[in-house]
């Protein structure tokens, strides 16, 4: 059952258990058990890494993700490898362990169905109902750890971006200071109008002008 | 005042003064006095390619593009490079030149500012008035060679998509089949407001319940 927890041809992250039963032969393995110098070799002056999925959140806060490898007593061995605050794709993190000397793994942030990262800025769109972004109101916005309130001034247009400082990813330099979130309305629009509704409606389409619409794209 | 016409390190077509007055050691011209073999050998199995930029119109209906070379003979030879109709981003055309042999041109297609390109299909937003999503009407849709209309129905959520069946790329294998276009409604909302629409705006919100957009996510 475990065996769906794989990314591509190498063992990410899993149980002892998992691993055992598992695919021992992989890359990882094979590098630990002496081709460890050619498959550095490979690319010179770059040293075999492993890559190490993390998800926006781990990315977020920080993470200890647990990592098993075979070493050249034939035992298998946990190590931590501990994920910094704001850590971003591409990132290296090295470990050393007593007796296998140091490893590299290098982070693969995964994509985030919800936030888009770009550098240490992230990107949301928030549904908004059409009366509230021609009124004005408040909608919640997702963030990376829990939720905001968004005030929305009437008059706000379809794709109108807010930002939102300091609720981006920590920089890892220093994880005190965090970029920004932008958040991207996307207006929801009625889908089921009764009579009264659809003849108000009919009432603004009536009283369109050229000025309704003025300066918008 | 023709430098400009370059794209990274190589020339892509211009007027042959603007050639002859340029860069005549580009790597085209190194390549075609002694060094074809050289170059083609860094990656086995390929020949030397040269890019050549083509908009997406000139992907759409097919192009002849100028590309000034000059052969062996010192002399300047101006080709003409057929880009058939629905070619690809990455795909090659060949020239037989007398004299001078095969040349080989990979089409590098441009992005373009409006359309989205995958595969043979292409993707375009629709700016909508909110009055014609909610009430249903008639929306211009661009097209690579014109315009369209399109029947926007009542009750068209914003976001939604439209496929224009055929209205795509041409199939490069046969270009009388052509892709698909999609048009994606982006709902434009009133940025000024009498005091009646308002008023009307204001009933609405009085109105809704969770049925007003039920489904709506």
């Amino acid at each position: 059952p475990g065996r769906g927890r794989r990314a591509g041809s190498r063992r990410v992250y899993g149980t002892l258990e998992d691993l055992l039963g598992g695919d021992i032969f992989s890359d990882f393995f094979r590098t630990f058990f002496g081709d460890f110098e050619r498959a550095a070799g490979r690319r010179p002056g770059r040293r075999a890494e492993q890559e190490l999925e993390v998800t926006l959140a781990d990315a977020y806060t920080g993470a200890v993700k647990p990592y098993d490898i075979i070493g050249p007593d034939g035992r298998a061995h946990r190590v931590e490898v501990r994920i910094p605050p704001g850590v971003r794709d591409g990132d290296v993190v090295r470990v050393t362990v007593p007796g296998l000397g140091d490893l590299s793994f290098r982070a693969k942030v995964r994509p985030d169905p919800q936030f888009e990262r770009k550098g240490d800025d992230l990107y949301v769109e928030v549904p908004v109902k059409l009366t509230t972004c021609i009124l004005g109101g408040e909608v919640e916005v997702p963030t990376s750890t829990g939720k905001l309130i968004l005030k929305i001034p009437p008059g706000t247009q379809n794709g109108q971006v807010f930002r939102l400082r300091g609720q981006g990813m920590p920089r890892p330099e220093n994880p005190s200071q965090r970029g920004d979130l932008y958040a991207r309305v996307r207006v929801v629009l009625p889908t089921r109008l009764t009579d009264r509704q659809r003849a108000l409606f009919e009432e603004l389409a009536r009283l369109e002008t050229a000025e309704t619409y003025a300066g918008a794209r």
